[in-house]
């Protein structure tokens, strides 16, 4: 017997901050059959709060720290009100969505990053996610908006890559469902060169993404994108779309990953 | 058969703003036998919040005003960090927990006040309960944990008397449990004469409520406890008590309201 299909996006930051351009993505979200989740990210509104708050950025050897104070933030902007106004929103669309940051039914259990001895602050990696909730929620029609902050399970609350959670959310979730990934952002897809043209990749595979990195020839930001999404669709994962509003539903000018 | 009891247990705003008073409550809280659910409220660190941001108490009419921006603040800090913190911290102490705020699975829809054309701002009173989801949760040993933010179902987060949620919680679920509810504060049950003894009131009905109302013998801040928890005893609530942290697993020195 094939299994269900199950689509799994990731909202990125930019298309958080403006109310308009949510009310847009959501829309297109809605329209998506079948089971679903979302995963979002944070957007400007932590920076802006941590401005506001004189809360200042905390380097060592040039890595960002998360302390308590930026961790605080997080939790209040992205764990309340950026997930509970996207929860509002789809209610008011019509979609059952339930919010569910790490620790709510111990859904996402992640451990303090610690390398070589160097203290990241509040930031974990998953280590374990609890697929008997989400497939219950799931089964009962629920769909599960999830926050990136998740928890270490003994009482920590940490800050998680959201980016990351959609990949490992996709990867585990391949058990019981034909999972279709896609990271939705600010462009239609990965751009072969954003000063000179809105063309894109229509297609990228793991061995022209090595090469377009050693060239230096894809931005910063899009770098955990790509490889989170190379990690899923070499998990198992039945397709991984970089795209943008617009383009969400149909994939016209997306990008596909390819093994 | 007898029905199988449920505990709900109502959390005042004072016992959140110290870590180590919240941790104590916990503790007593977890060692609550059976299903059970935590409603709590807000506490010094959203009105700490809006000074920090400038945000100022809007009052019209002697009445005070939730306006958007302090909307959002209730909702960073409710549904996110005094939610997920006090879920995290369950988690640590073995209890399954999930938040939840209105819009979470459209667990509370409330609706926005509007008395004799006086607009209360985003103020929302209980429409609908979906004791559905709340059952199917408990049966599956989840702990909910309620936040006072509630939704329209049109798109809107609205701020509900927590009180009030842990009341009407209370009388819809007793159509399948035996339910208990505690308001638990920061004294350990309504106090007789808070300036010169500790003495507390064992039993109150309804009818000393009223008189001691009159005779303004009970603080401006009661109220609401009181008034909510007789509306839960006259509708099929098992027992409801006013106490504290110490008393609230054996009741002593607590005060059980009788219809």
């Amino acid at each position: 017997m094939s299994k269900e299909k199950l689509h799994i996006v990731k909202i990125g930051g930019k298309l958080i901050n403006e109310s308009s351009t949510l009310d847009l993505f959501l829309e297109a979200f809605v329209a998506i059959e079948g089971p679903k989740i979302l995963v979002h990210g944070g957007g400007r509104k932590a920076t802006e709060l941590s401005q506001q708050l004189g809360v200042e950025v905390h380097m060592i050897d040039g890595r960002r720290i998360t302390d308590k104070e930026t961790l605080d933030i997080t939790v209040m902007v992205y764990a309340g009100l950026i997930n509970k106004n996207i929860i509002a929103k789809l209610q008011g669309l019509g979609v059952n969505a339930i919010g569910l940051s790490g620790p709510d039914g111990n859904v996402i259990q992640s451990q303090k990053r610690m390398i070589h001895d160097l203290d990241y602050g509040f930031v974990g990696d998953i280590k374990m996610l609890n697929l008997e909730l989400i497939n219950s929620l799931l089964n009962n029609d629920l769909c599960p908006v999830f926050s990136p902050i998740t928890h270490d399970g003994k009482g920590l609350l940490l800050n998680t890559n959201a980016d990351t959670i959609a990949a490992q959310l996709a990867i585990a979730l391949t058990q019981s469902y034909e999972v279709d990934l896609s990271y939705c952002f600010e462009f239609p897809g990965v751009m072969k060169d954003l000063e000179n043209s809105m063309d894109t990749y229509p297609k990228m595979t793991k061995t022209q993404f090595d090469i377009l990195k050693e060239d230096r020839m894809i931005h910063s930001g899009m770098l955990p994108k790509l490889k989170n999404g190379f990690d899923a669709i070499s998990s198992a994962v039945s397709s991984v779309y970089i795209c943008g509003i617009h383009n969400m539903y149909d994939k016209k000018g997306a990008t596909q990953l390819l093994h």
